[in-house]
């Protein structure tokens, strides 16, 4: 089932980059829930491009429309549809056959042999993850009320970094913080550097890729279930859906790969009359269950593939080579957009797993 | 559904690690196969214990017994089932309440009220990948008759590095290869370096993660879909399955971060009348969907949770604090048995979603 | 997932009978296909009211507005969602705590815990099938490229019985004859004496169920699998979805209760070099799987739960008793309008099952 | 997925009527659970062969062996597989192309192209219920604590038909007295000439059908979804697993066709501070959601498709036609032994849709 996520909440995203709408059902929603629009529409601007360096010049209200599931301020709990406008679309810069390298169109012209809506990426585009934001700023109050909350930081653009999460003790006043800056830092101390490397990419024509460090707060232990209902599997399910996202780890990650296990392990200890680990290397999470420390992983996301430098491709029409240039409006860099939807999915997927154990 | 994955070609694994047996069904095989037994015993032994210093001392034959779907030499459509013998358990070495840091025993004590069988770490226990590694050759045969290879290496265990594959140009012949070695490395050159390694951290009491690196050659372009169906969606929830897995990612991986688009951006050209790519960054999958190129990707494999220098821990009964020297027979480094069982598991995971494409 | 149906070509329909708008989103569908959107609307206009004695004063467009998935008259494959207005509905017909017997109102009260939208039996009105109509035409399109066609009658209105089938010589052109009339029969000598019926009931301030009598012709054999998977589990579950159905039939039906074997089983023979049963008792159906007659089957419809004669209920805010007459405008017998819905069900599950498949 | 039901607790039923093994695999069931193992065969032989006249001569012993999922006594809440031995087979009785009227053997040979086991119906022969009748007997023993009881009596045998249960005050006493009848009767009035009436169709070499009506008492109001995830969906698309099921009604079921709204809907009363229904004629569901009613639904039954009368048939492998007499041993009626399966499917159904809303 191709754009469903979800056992118990889900989500089923439809519409393409310049068609006259996009948007997401969601079914399973808990009913009597009332929805503070505003701060949806906060969680929603996070992601709209607002006239930074690193932002396309397309410029979408995304302000959320309703049609159903929705009544009197409160879900009724049967299926919820939010539909989005694409107002400001410049579909002539998209020709039929165009092949950007990087970008799905010769994928996806195979998988659908060639009726794919080539405009803008189509289904394909990043656009697609502001219903995904909608659904995620949703989940996200549900978790609130339960004193869970997702922080979010950009842990790297090309080479700059960002000073990591303490796996042990984020608070909820870094994710409020994070939620209020465009740029999501634990350290404004790189912000300068940062913003030089994506100007510097912007105006040589090019692109950079990064790092989103996510962690989660507040979800009890033993969430999840072991092999294929693992909180890992179900997660990384989702978070590979969002365009460019093309690595995943959890807790001490990849550094796993040199460590020792009297390292690696986390030791347990009594917190008052509570079990809890003195470390969390393994990023709240051991085989596949939660274990009452922050679930904390780091997603890469790549570089944007439009970029205005001359490429090598194959006209998929003409099949002829031929140097491209790619038109459009486009991110330098997506990664300070990226960093609500990754978060938006974190809050999808713990809600979905926390419903489904009768939370 | 805790223990069941895919779409058209399902697997559904039961078992503990000190039960009877263990096992696994497949639903949704293709009718009229011919299994090579032998062929499928081979790729089963490569993930047996087989008395190298890394292994562990416990020894299961590990001998498939088919009981049902399989008639005259060949899959009859209809659910298969197999299952394997625990035959060399001591479960004496398993006390109710042991806590071992890195193990699932708190976790699952919280998510099963404390009736998870604890004995060998019951259902988390790595022994489960055996059945998974029964599917994964099963799935292996069909593949080959589609000229479909998996091949896979050591990319690195505790910081001593394999050499990595060229992401282009793997071929069958590294595959076949790959899968006569006890320890799967590309080059010769690092293994007595990387055995040290295990040797010194057993005889410390300690053990060691690592990396494995994946390609699946042949895959033609089109398979997978946009989104929740992405090929890297579908085959990140089966990797995270597999015990001691914490991180994934394809092709540049997280190099990417660090990229830029001129850099990370694949190239077309044409090869003949066929469009491909010239390079391979995103591993052979862009948009969720395959381009024809080899899928590669990288796990990274935590050290071995089971070690026997003392640990701080909580015992689950007692609630009081300890210290613990891990009993039992365990692997000093899980990595080289791992190899077989991540090839397993894109087996399954690419067979699923090309059945779906009614290939 | 409440309101999602089918395995690869799914339908999500979302709404409520007097929110803004209702819609379906559908996933799976095969890309290229050239849509008739006159045949389409030809089909949604068979559920509309036309102003005759058994319809509803309510009247609707619903002329559907597909937002995407469509491209250049073509269907892309990636998610379709068409959305319906609710144009003429008056909410004041409807207050909370009204508790309609027959209608969903109690049940669906303790399920939503009061939050379900009162209006016009919100996501549990009969309104929500002019989606699940939409979704059957697309398919019903899909499926007679492949020569597969639907033919539906009304076998019944309170004890007025049409001519059943010949379970084995249906033909396309008394599907063609069927959808162009608005009270659906096999014979006309019914007609007159069914119509008054409903008048009757109708002027008597009440209302009438009925039976409705489906076939698809050529479906291959082959489709199907044996037990959870079969044609009538798959089939049942959306027929059961419709509102108002309270029972389900396949070939002879409740008549096989007081058969005998040998009366029962459909007997071998050859037609040219294909195998083919002489009769039809199976409805097209053994095992679970297609045998390549026509499946037949037969489904219940309850009366018109709305109706103007005094009710005996309990209002679901005071939890009072008090004697109700249902306001609102509504069709005293649903029979003929649930036609093309039921239609619709059985293309939908067709189509879905026979991609399965891989047609 | 072929084989495999449930959402929350999931059932995989895997074997064919002359492997060495058939069973079922057990997913999401609650830890801790008690298993009372003499009351789960006490089920199990109510589906036994038992040497009466409607039984088949084969006679299995049908001792449940659970090699996983089950520690010291009670669930771990991990998988839980149960095989069952087949014994007492006679596979000469099955020669490759043979096609008996009314079996899949046909429809099974399209479908897997010639490779299903032929032997007893292989993966479709009823014995395939066992571990169905298994699992249903673990669901009864968690409804049971939860105050819920089934009641399955055979309402009809060939035009005998027994009293119907009274669809507002069934009890859980006859739900215990029914479990202890062979033929499991309201009214013992029916028994001889019922049992007259297999006798005289097993002796003409003939078979006969009937209808099961079962009733699940103690639901609470409120479980269920509208559309696609009502009850009646979900129940139905598991009764229609069943094999040999061909029709399925709920409530006042087919004679719904025949009445006026004003005799069809369920009055609501309080009773003390709960609201209910003075009628029952919707069988405990409104818009797929319990209304706290018995939940009655009754299942058609066709005649064993195994006669030993001549019937006319073309052989699969010969393409010949041949008149047949089956062999083997089989029951003139199944009904009798149908009467645990139909409850353990509603059972199975119950436990899963209660999982789902936290009971």
């Amino acid at each position: 089932m191709s754009s469903i996520y979800g056992h118990t909440f889900t989500i089923d995203i439809f519409g393409e980059s310049h068609g006259s709408n996009i948007g997401v059902v969601i079914n399973g929603l808990p009913s009597g829930v009332k929805l503070d629009m505003d701060k949806i529409q906060a969680f929603m601007d996070r992601r709209r491009a607002g006239g930074e360096t690193w932002s396309t010049k397309r410029r979408e209200a995304d302000i959320p429309r309703i049609v159903s599931g929705f009544y009197n301020g409160r879900t009724t709990g049967t299926p919820l549809c939010m539909l989005l406008d694409n107002a400001d679309t410049k579909s002539k810069d998209y020709q039929q056959g165009i092949n950007r390298p990087g970008h799905a169109e010769y994928t996806g012209n195979v998988r659908y042999g060639g009726f794919a809506d080539p405009r803008g990426g189509g289904h394909f585009s990043g656009r697609l993850t502001a219903p995904l934001v909608f659904a995620g700023a949703v989940a996200a109050q549900i978790l609130e009320d339960k004193g869970i909350y997702a922080a979010t930081h950009i842990s790297q653009i090309a080479g700059v970094f960002d000073n990591a999460f303490d796996l042990v003790s984020i608070t909820k006043q870094e994710s409020d913080r994070l939620k209020t800056m465009r740029l999501a830092l634990n350290s404004e101390g790189c912000k300068q550097k940062m913003e030089q490397c994506i100007m510097d990419a912007a105006s040589a024509g090019d692109s950079v890729g990064g790092e989103i460090e996510c962690a989660v707060l507040g979800v009890p232990a033993g969430i999840g279930s072991p092999m294929m209902d693992g909180v890992e599997s179900r997660l990384s399910s989702l978070i590979f859906s969002v365009p460019a996202v093309k690595a995943l780890s959890f807790g001490a990650g990849n550094a796993f790969a040199g460590m020792k296990g009297s390292e690696a392990n986390d030791a347990y200890t009594m917190d008052g009359d509570k079990i809890t680990a003195k470390t969390n290397n393994n990023g709240g999470l051991i085989g596949g269950i939660t274990n009452g420390m922050p679930i904390v992983f780091r997603t890469v996301i790549k570089p944007t593939a439009s970029i205005s430098l001359p490429q090598q491709t194959v006209n998929l029409v003409s099949k002829q080579q031929e140097t491209l240039k790619v038109q459009g409006r486009h991110d330098p860099c997506i990664v300070p957009r990226a960093v609500p939807v990754i978060e938006a999915a974190a809050c999808i997927c713990i809600l979905d797993m926390m419903m489904e154990r009768g939370h």
